[in-house]
């Protein structure tokens, strides 16, 4: 007897029982079905590709976590986000496209890194970008965080808020203070005035030549509170003559005039200052999105618009804007948090059990009537007692039995059962799709 | 300037433009929707495993084919079908699963491959598996051929034939005439038949210590023509006494008994004794799909029952059936072939298109209204001449267009046109859903 191999995935790796795939599906499904009612075509792209053409842009962190691996002759790896497949997408087809391309993508990504609670190593990215020729409206910057409304209020996991800022308005801000080349520090380091205080912020900004009068106008700004309309106010009574700057606060007033007009409520959107995003990559509008009764879970959704998606590949200029939601942490968060409800254990609505094998004939014929209805359905084949087959039911919580004897089949019909009221009926053949749909 | 990376993916991997994708998805949808509704249950595995665990079983070819790197410490490969993983799933949660366990999983494999024409290294494989303790009912052998019924039927590409067989009809046969190790050579040299004549397979089969009679009584047999009641009475008139042969020819009778009842027309399944199906691994039913008009093709959807999924990783003895459809060579060839028909270019259902700025806020809330009745709706933003607008209306061939101006907006309505009849109607905002839908 060969030895046996004993079964396991990686860590880093999530596999769900049914159960929880049908849940995680559902989300799935209403994330997509949300991109699709805004405009957005689907695509798929593969897993492999080459590795120069993946990592054209890549370095430092994303290149140590990549899968990368030689076969025959090719250097190959596995794609570690959706953006780069999409930026040599738009490059390869650009002149088979119907522009401004609005496109979905919702598929694994791989990212070797070390694994910890709740960070994966092959995860699903659900992404939405648009990308234009030479230009694209900034009413796209508005459509974004209305995608992301529409999504989080139908998967219903409580309140949430969609947190913008404009790249420019940081940007023009910090260069009319002359830390234009020290954003990335300043910000980080503000970041922790939670957690280490004013004072100390103010010290560790000294050490990027911030003097105290800068810091605590930066802080002043940053920091600000208020409404939106309150912070729009506050943004345009700044005394700064940068034009970046002008322009960003300007866009950001577009975009949250625009953001009313989709139908979003006021509480679910906040101008942010804190907010950068990937410091080389993102130029105007960008999002984060918080679960307001789980800060600790970080940002569900996040992107920004961009300026030219695809200059590793091609000189035309493609200006896009994007989100994405990693699906995978989303999904493991709120399980842990207990965040997710019952999950339904079958997708199955009723199970026809024959009563011994004579009821067999008749039980095929009840099941392919209701599927023929539409209804999905499930037939106990196997030869077991009644308490094994209710057992199946059961577990799977299916919500409809249809018990067929000899008696039910004579007189065409079955004993139904609604598992939940316990209440049953004997039901002609014929009006079962009716009496269960 | 950077040197520019050319955009391109490898060779042997499909990637589609938006309105074939809609299609490719249009048919994943359709198989997915007939497995649900028989009951199984959804399944997604991760597309890394440690080498040993996927490896287990294999050897040869798929050894020599497989994705297979090093990362950190581990081997790791790359799943080369679903059928393995299954098998680790669920000696891995045994315990957790509801037997028979029946679960569908429609995802990509990898097989590096030397790349041809309508061959992939990247490909989709839809599977379904119903998995047994101990043992598993002749019912599901009948449920198989029902389900590939149903999807063929739905997917509406024209007649197709479900060939069957029972391994233990072959194997039985074989081992009566003393054949019982040669079968593979037998089966591949008549199917020679067609190509090089009985005179040419009979000399080939003398190879084989197959002496001219006993290759008469296997042409005759395996080449049996008929009705499938025809071909059941053959069989059971053979002088064979083989037990394993006899228990076969019952089981395939049963299973063909079994799958009329299902509502599967007789046209659509045949008995096929010349289908044998992976040798070392099926044990029973055979299947294989063919359209009828396009033989060329090969299976396109196969499969059959076997008796022992998990030996690799456990004692207990799980004996399953299932069936698998490449997706991704189907719709290929489908395509190939100009079965497709026209693809609708995109998934939504009308473009709301603002006459200058002054119409934005207006094009919005409609848009917002739509899509709140369920209306995929997309908004045309871009500041473009309405020649621009219309354009993109026709390339993503969408079929109404609602176009809102100053009149319209004062009027709270849009100038809705059926874009095919060319038909165009004032409509009010709030009716515009009922209109469209």
């Amino acid at each position: 007897m060969k030895n046996k191999v004993t079964p396991k995935i990686l860590p880093g790796f999530l596999e769900l029982l049914p159960e929880d795939q049908i849940q995680f599906n559902q989300m799935y499904q209403t994330i997509k079905s949300v991109y699709e009612r805004f405009g957005f075509l689907p695509q798929d792209t593969p897993i492999i590709e080459y590795s120069d053409v993946l990592l054209a842009k890549a370095g430092g962190e994303t290149e140590k976590q990549i899968y990368r691996f030689q076969k025959g002759d090719n250097d190959l790896s596995l794609r570690f986000d959706l953006t780069v497949p999409l930026a040599r997408y738009v490059a390869q087809h650009c002149n088979e496209l119907v522009f401004p391309f609005k496109r979905y993508q919702m598929n694994k990504v791989f990212r070797g890194e070390r694994p910890q609670k709740g960070r994966f190593r092959e995860f699903y990215q659900c992404d939405i970008d648009v990308i234009g020729v030479d230009s694209l409206d900034l009413v796209f910057d508005a459509e974004m965080p209305a995608v992301i409304y529409n999504v989080f209020k139908e998967l219903n996991f409580g309140s949430f808020t969609i947190r913008m800022n404009n790249r420019k308005v940081l940007n023009g801000f910090f260069s009319e203070l002359g830390f234009a080349d020290s954003i990335g520090d300043i910000l980080r380091t503000i970041d922790k005035l939670e957690k280490i205080g004013e004072e100390k912020v103010t010290e560790e900004l000294a050490e990027f030549g911030v003097q105290e009068d800068a810091a605590k106008r930066i802080l002043a700004f940053i920091g600000a509170g208020g409404s939106n309309d309150e912070l729009l106010a506050a943004l345009e009574a700044q005394d700064i003559a940068n034009e970046t700057y002008k322009e960003g606060v300007a866009e950001l007033r577009q975009v949250i005039s625009y953001l009313r007009r989709f139908g979003v409520e006021e509480s679910a959107f906040a101008i942010d200052l804190t907010i950068a995003r990937g410091l080389d990559y993102y130029t105007g509008t960008v999002y984060e999105t918080m679960l307001n009764d789980y800060p600790s879970m970080g940002s569900v959704c996040s992107g920004g618009r961009y300026d030219n998606l695809t200059e590793y590949y091609t000189d035309q200029k493609l200006p896009g804007i994007g989100i994405s939601i990693g699906l995978t942490r989303l999904y493991y968060q709120l399980k842990e948090n207990g965040l997710l409800g019952n999950a339904p254990k079958s997708l199955t609505r009723c199970l026809v059990i024959p009563m011994g094998e004579d009821a067999m004939d008749a039980a095929l014929e009840a099941a392919a009537a209701l599927r023929g209805a539409g209804i999905n359905t499930d037939v106990y084949y196997q030869n077991k007692g009644m308490k094994q087959k209710m057992k199946y039911a059961n577990r799977l919580a299916i919500p409809y039995v249809a018990i067929i004897g000899e008696d039910e089949k004579a007189v065409g019909s079955a004993m139904v059962k609604n598992m939940e009221s316990g209440e049953q009926s004997l039901v002609k053949i014929e009006e079962m799709a009716a009496y269960i749909g």
